[in-house]
């Protein structure tokens, strides 16, 4: 009888009219037919990254779209500052090394965002850095970065900004190509409200005048290939059809909602979660919280990794527990794609229930439920 | 009122139990319910992978796989032995260029198959061969190589042999233990019954002790940390986990059938494929057929390219061109996966029908229908 909610920051719940494409039957690929859809699905990512450069889809997880940004917009030993506040900040710096380009770490507290200011700094003293690898939502600690701050920093410089926006894409604001964002990267399982299987990127003119000079070895993830086969439209390897005709579905889905909507919705989706969090005395883990994930402060003598069990186990709501040294100290709550007030309600009174199971009392019962809908409802 | 026939070599029909699971409810992929999908799935890999090693699943098409194997297993300036007798023959040597290896190139003629005593040769002239790449059905040809005899001098060599199976998996005898292939790769949408999205790669002892010594850059398609969660079970990067849990129920399919049974039905399917098209008067391409798909010489006056056209958007009957300088000249009917003799009936039937309407009408009408029950009711 049990039925499970979905709060975790990837996979993120799939609405049944989506479902219901992806379980479909299949077409091939190489047909009119699918091309008239990679078309429209061109037109929609372009609409929810803000941007009028091409969005090439690359069947892979978003780890696969950040290594292409690597693999072709720079060569060995290329000068790149990495932007490292969490595990995703991390992973740039680990591709960054694995491609055998210099890094200049940029390291942050967990929790905190990077000052732009910083940035600009490392700019002026560092001519000839090439890119600079940063995050829109670090999804480990809950924390948006100001991505048009430091943006501002690397207009007229031959220097290239590529943002990792996996999960924040289509819930915290991001201007691309008004802010002069070079690179965008997100993936299909989260704002996109599909299964894991597809990752985006966009490529400013700045951004393409780069592949040529790269000289990194690469072959599935070339996005001189892909890019030659976007205006077509196709794909240079068989992609992953059935999630792409369901993303045709779910940007039908943005589109009529509206990407400005959106980010209302989930600033409000946003802050109600951490109001309900601190209406029963649990304390918010970043400095500059997202609108795509909150992650919260396990009560002291409970492992969040234990209380992420028992929720899921016993009563069906997945949320998220710390990763890397956070493992067992926060609590991470999604409010992205398909998630509404409902998933939160349920959310916080599962979790009222659990924290008292575990011997956490120190809260009114309701109150989180009522601080919920205050905001939400008012 | 149009329903669609799909003989393409890939995707491939997905049956409807299968769709079922992929258009259901998606869960979380760090959980003990996934893990235990997991380990399902890999024992059924191993099992129609013929093999006791584990066997890695990446997210991506079937090329992120070949790509996989060449810059884990190999060092810059690496020799390789690359057999080319087609596309995918050519994909093998591109991505070893790619990487900077240095290619022996064994090329044959399209449609032809490689002798596994040439390689001998090629072997014994050049000692420090790391490794051997090549198909077990050329898909751009409908050409079965003979994988036992090229192993069988590989044998006691530090040499590997690194075997593209995408399309034929499943359909091809390929005992990869029993004839020593040290690294076998397939894809989702093939025999496998599944959207594409998901690759496959088993990795030998022999092959496993050649990933501490490569230097090529990775980390997407990293081996090593993909066996590290490999027997944990789980993945390094968010894995296409709709994909996964319908591959366990495909397995389910496929274990219940037998992959030996499988072997004599698509051995039996493809028989027929040749006997009718020849019975209509067309040729056989391949010069060591496939079981997996059928490549067959358009007549004379007919290009390929617009008899498919015609059949899919007619009469949605989906066959393949061919590709490359063969693109006009011949088609391709693939049986693999859920393919059957209803498929195969169907598509006689329509192919007679858009013969005649382009201006061949050397057969007698129903004369390959006639030839299909013969060999398959017999």
């Amino acid at each position: 009888m049990r039925k499970d909610y979905l709060l975790t920051p990837g996979p993120s719940i799939i609405p049944s009219s989506i479902r219901k494409v992806l379980g479909g039957e299949i077409i091939h690929h190489r047909t009119e037919e699918f091309g008239k859809i990679l078309q429209e699905v061109n037109e929609g990512l372009k609409y929810i990254f803000c941007t009028q450069n091409p969005v090439v889809i690359l069947t892979s997880s978003g780890t696969g779209a950040m290594e292409a940004a690597v693999s072709n917009f720079l060569s060995s030993k290329d000068k790149v500052i990495v932007v490292s506040g969490g595990k995703f900040g991390q992973r740039w710096a680990e591709i960054s090394y694995a491609y055998g380009l210099e890094v200049i770490p940029y390291n942050i507290e967990w929790g905190k965002a990077p000052s732009p200011e910083f940035i600009g700094d490392l700019l002026k003293k560092n001519k000839d850095v090439k890119a600079v690898f940063t995050t829109l939502c670090e999804t480990s600690t809950g924390t948006v970065y100001d991505i048009e701050g430091i943006a501002s920093f690397l207009k007229e410089k031959d220097t290239i900004l590529i943002v990792d926006a996996i999960s924040g894409l289509g819930q915290d604001r991001l201007l691309t190509d008004a802010w002069g964002v070079d690179v965008v990267i997100s993936g299909s399982q989260k704002g996109f409200m599909l299964p894991p299987g597809l990752a985006f990127l966009s490529v400013s003119k700045k951004a393409e005048s780069f592949l040529a000079h790269s000289n990194l070895p690469k072959y599935y993830f070339d996005l001189k290939k892909a890019l030659k086969s976007y205006y077509k439209p196709d794909t240079p390897f068989t992609p992953a059809i059935s999630l792409i005709m369901g993303l045709r579905e779910a940007l039908k889905v943005i589109k009529k909602e509206g990407r400005e909507k959106l980010w209302e919705k989930f600033a409000r989706l946003s802050l109600a979660t951490r109001e309900a969090a601190k209406s029963i005395g649990l304390k918010i883990f970043s400095q500059r919280p997202s609108s795509s994930v909150t992650a919260v402060v396990s009560p002291q003598k409970i492992k969040s990794s234990e209380l992420v069990k028992r929720l899921r186990q016993k009563y069906g709501v997945s949320l998220a527990g710390g990763q890397s040294h956070l493992k067992d100290k926060i609590l991470r709550i999604a409010h992205m794609g398909a998630v509404g007030e409902q998933e939160l309600i349920i959310c916080f009174s599962i979790l009222e229930k659990g924290l008292r199971e575990m011997g956490y009392n120190e809260f009114e019962t309701g109150a989180s439920l009522k601080k919920l809908e205050e905001v939400l409802y008012a």
